[in-house]
């Protein structure tokens, strides 16, 4: 099995499995009722609690169980924020958070600072601590990248943040299910999907102490933070999923360790022009993220299917979007071509050396079928080459650009007009992998003018 | 099985559970992905989507799958508020809606008008048409009540919105699996668990051409109107059992409603003092509600779960609340020693009978430790005889009532000081079953004195 993108969701754990079919029978009643059925529900959700505390590391009556990942983050931002509207509606974020919690802070609606990540995806403590503020009511940061599988230093941010009087809400989304989040944080957010339980449960801790008031209709189910009836079932088989997959935890994570650090060493010696991105250390065990110089993302997916690999992409061109991964612009590094391998647990290694096997080609498919776009009109203005671009979409403007830089002469100038937003991450960066000198860029009359000076 | 509390929660289907364990192979993956995992799982939910629109009667674009009945409500309630706020923010609901609804209704934040309804628990459509205000956002009502099984008169309600150009929001949890929403509604709202499918599974159905604004964080899932990862499992289903159960719907329909008319229809030749409440006629089929008078709700539902039968109470002594049912004080009718029945499909004869016949004896215990309570001060000021029932719980008051009302003469009056608030509503239907005057209430020094007027 090829399925390589355990980040977006993992296939269920045979013990979510077992679990869910043992509570069928037990757990559909409303564990509110006071007779036997009701009984019967409440024990296995009280149950369900108490070892999803413990795997958080955290008291049982502070975690409540939401519908999903993104509820949990929706409703910890929107309930932090109002526990604290005296002290203002100043959120902190970093610029490299899920969308759940970008989403959230929009709809606060107060201002939002996004703290910058570096070229390896990782905030700067310092730097988190000087976007605190007096009117700071929440701050927010992952555990760890989901696009780059990098970890963020959650203990330092958290303890300057505690220094300061405002809460931290840490989305540890990614990496609950490799171990619980050390530092003192305030609120914390899971997907019980993301570690091989069911899909429809979220966690919401709110440590005791925390000033939280939720937002919306509410009733009286779990602690009147998440409304509606409790799917116990799916709740008790995320909390044994939890368990179980921490059992193995620390064993799977050296074996997927070593597996994704293989692809990190030979993605560039099989791949001319790629650029492995994340931090190489500090990361999730089964999370690797490349990027590919002229290769439209959503193609290379194509290709990598027909293969039988189910990658995801941070590129500009997949489906559900057309701008490219916030995360990786945030990062500065190149968007084309991106592929994210995501390994579930278990992946077996000659899976990982088939995928390696047939990376090359599907590249090179990609590469050949983007080698000949429709030439581009190209000018050339006094001493500048002027490519127009205008209308294509990426990465034809970085092939165009790579076409023609050998026809100025070391010190001559190209300027790329284009209208792709993606083009501004992407040209920089191709200037740095190629080492070209990036002038700048200026609004043109159509479109953006990309400047770009030969070096060499 | 004696479980009786089908409409808080009915067992899982069969179908719900074979579908359930055929999807966790094919629907676990991101549906808005390219690849096989991602196109497998997109077809389940489109086909789930199919399947479910047609047993409403809508097209597929227009239903979403909610984590839940109630997200559906307050999804579909905050949306079509914001989708019409240029109207106004006049919201109408009945005075028997479900707490969903009318804490949806709250979170809204505009007028809210209640409808009030009959002894029976319909509304009057010309009644609700009289609270159609030109700045009317949105009307809500259920198509049948949760805890008395009365249907309301929705076609009528629908087409007198539709004149005045007010969209209606249905709440259809309690009716769905048993048939279509008949009538011009505009927004539809149900709960998968409610008909045998699993939990974590609601309905919102939004009619083209509805103004409808989500309001709160969104994403691109469920067309923007539920946020967070879908549940494929849960919603294949949820859409699966639908179609079972709508398929011995009408052969189940005629059979329950054989045995709760038996209930009806026996229960007060078997009890003493026992209102049925709820319309009989028009009404769901396998729901029947009585009251008690002299039983403490809690009590009794704990004699029945001691005789194994699981049934649930809107009384004001129930666990989770200590005010009595709005629905009961809404009808006007008796709350104390409330007691429903709800038949999920499939229930056997011979386990109404044995209910019929342990209903009795359950009723007398309960009675019988009531029936020596401490002493109340009675005290005869001038012609006015005195109880002092202050602090103690219904049917407390009503009890001493009972007991001293021979010791007054034909004309007399007994004055009742009580602060708990279900004797607003058991006084007066105690007066109404015995044939007593009741006269009104006053405000007394501590609580409320409720006068009676001896008549026979």
């Amino acid at each position: 099995m090829g399925y390589f993108d355990a980040a977006s969701s993992a296939p269920l754990h045979p013990v979510a499995r077992q679990a869910l079919l043992a509570s069928f029978d037990e757990g559909w009643a409303d564990p509110a009722r006071l007779y036997r059925e009701g009984r019967r529900a409440r024990m296995l959700l009280d149950a369900a609690r108490e070892a999803a505390a413990e795997a958080v590391g955290c008291r049982a009556d502070e975690l409540v169980f939401t519908s999903s990942g993104s509820r949990a983050v929706h409703t910890g931002v929107a309930g932090a924020l109002a526990g604290r509207r005296r002290v203002g509606r100043h959120l902190i974020v970093s610029a490299v958070e899920h969308s759940s919690v970008l989403h959230s802070a929009e709809a606060g609606g107060g201002s939002v600072t996004q703290v910058p990540v570096d070229r390896g995806g990782a905030v700067d403590p310092v730097a988190y601590g000087a976007a605190l503020r007096a009117d700071t009511a929440l701050a927010c940061l992952q555990s760890a990248n989901h696009e780059v599988g990098t970890e963020q230093p959650v203990g330092a941010v958290a303890e300057v943040c505690r220094e300061a009087g405002v809460p931290l809400l840490v989305d540890a989304a990614q990496s609950l299910g490799w171990g619980p989040v050390d530092g003192g944080w305030s609120l914390l957010t899971a997907s019980a999907h993301k570690w091989g339980g069911p899909s429809g449960v979220g966690l919401l801790v709110v440590r005791k102490g925390v000033r939280f008031a939720a937002q919306g209709p509410v009733d009286e189910r779990e602690s009147g933070r998440a409304p509606g009836f409790e799917n116990i079932p799916a709740i008790v088989a995320a909390a044994a999923s939890l368990r179980a997959v921490r059992a193995e935890a620390a064993e799977e994570a050296v074996r997927l360790r070593e597996l994704t650090d293989r692809i990190r060493a030979r993605v560039p010696r099989l791949v001319s022009d790629v650029e492995v991105v994340g931090d190489p250390v500090r990361r999730l065990p089964g999370v690797v993220t490349f990027s590919c110089l002229y290769v439209d993302g959503e193609a290379l997916l194509h290709e990598l299917d027909r293969e039988g690999f189910s990658v995801s992409s941070g590129s500009s061109c997949t489906s559900s979007t057309l701008t490219p991964s916030h995360v990786l612009r945030a990062m500065g590094v190149l968007s084309e071509g991106n592929v994210r391998v995501s390994l579930p647990l278990g992946t077996a290694e000659e899976d990982v050396e088939r995928f390696l096997a047939v990376l090359p080609g599907a590249v090179s498919a990609v590469r050949e079928k983007l080698g000949a776009p429709v030439a581009s009109e190209v000018v050339r203005e006094e001493d500048v080459l002027v490519i127009d671009s205008l209308g294509k979409r990426c990465p034809i403007p970085v092939i165009e650009l790579a076409k023609v830089i050998g026809d100025v002469p070391v010190g001559g100038l190209v300027r790329v007009l284009s209208d792709d937003e993606a083009a501004r991450l992407d040209i920089p960066a191709w200037c740095d992998m190629r080492g070209q000198e990036y002038v700048g860029a200026e609004t043109a009359e159509k479109g953006t003018a990309y400047v770009v000076r030969r070096v060499s």
